[in-house]
């Protein structure tokens, strides 16, 4: 860490946080598996279930999911903030083009020198947010 | 820290994040605005909501909560991680003695020596979840 310039860190959270809804995005379940903590314990909280905990769960839900249809899954409006050695981003998820659907939290531990996913929470947004890039109604 | 045995962070995490059940089953908002980071960015997702980004948005947030019908609001099975000087803590909420309806991450950083919450966020659970002492069915 010592050799990164102020907002370095941040950036690298934010990539890591990219790479995750890369792998969604992707169907690809060995990057989604090399991106959470191998010795932190993990934890995930899918939209409506029950908490998993431990990495064996997590990535069986994982294998489960990106096993499925192929799914777009866009990160809108990342916000990093980073705490030492822990990292935490909140997000807006929405599948391919369509205004986001989920509020997610994303919590990051640098392990290794790399910053490696130990949380995941989505849960329903009552309304739609749409992308930061659509127009807005004047009306 | 220096001065704490192991497993203390944990303990400290886990009433700092009692401490928030409490405020909010008591209506008591000085609490709540206490409990909060005062330095570090705050953000809040409450459910179905979107996200809240700095101290004024997301204490005005509660302040409205807690001035409305006073709910007492119960922390099951709460798990916490400490990752340096930030904390994670997951779990099930619930109003009262019902089967929690909401689950939960909450995430403290350690603030002149205190764990203070810097972010929340509370989302449906499709099946209520019981108290962990509610007896399970044989059948």
């Amino acid at each position: 860490m010592t050799d990164r310039l102020p907002g370095d860190e941040e950036a690298a959270v934010l990539l890591a946080n990219a790479s995750f809804y890369q792998a969604f995005s992707d169907g690809d379940f060995a990057a989604m598996s090399a991106l959470w903590a191998k010795r932190a314990a993990i934890t995930c909280l899918h939209p409506g279930a029950r908490g998993l905990f431990g990495r064996a769960p997590v990535l069986s839900s994982w294998e489960q999911i990106l096993a499925g249809t192929r799914v777009p899954m866009r990160c809108d409006r990342p916000v990093v903030r980073v705490v030492g050695t822990a990292a935490l981003v909140t997000c807006y998820e929405a599948n391919g083009d369509a205004p986001a659907h989920l509020a997610a939290t994303n919590v990051f531990a640098l392990e290794e020198g790399t910053w490696r996913m130990i949380h995941h929470q989505a849960g329903p947004l009552m309304s739609p947010v749409p992308p930061p890039s659509a127009p807005t109604s004047v009306n």
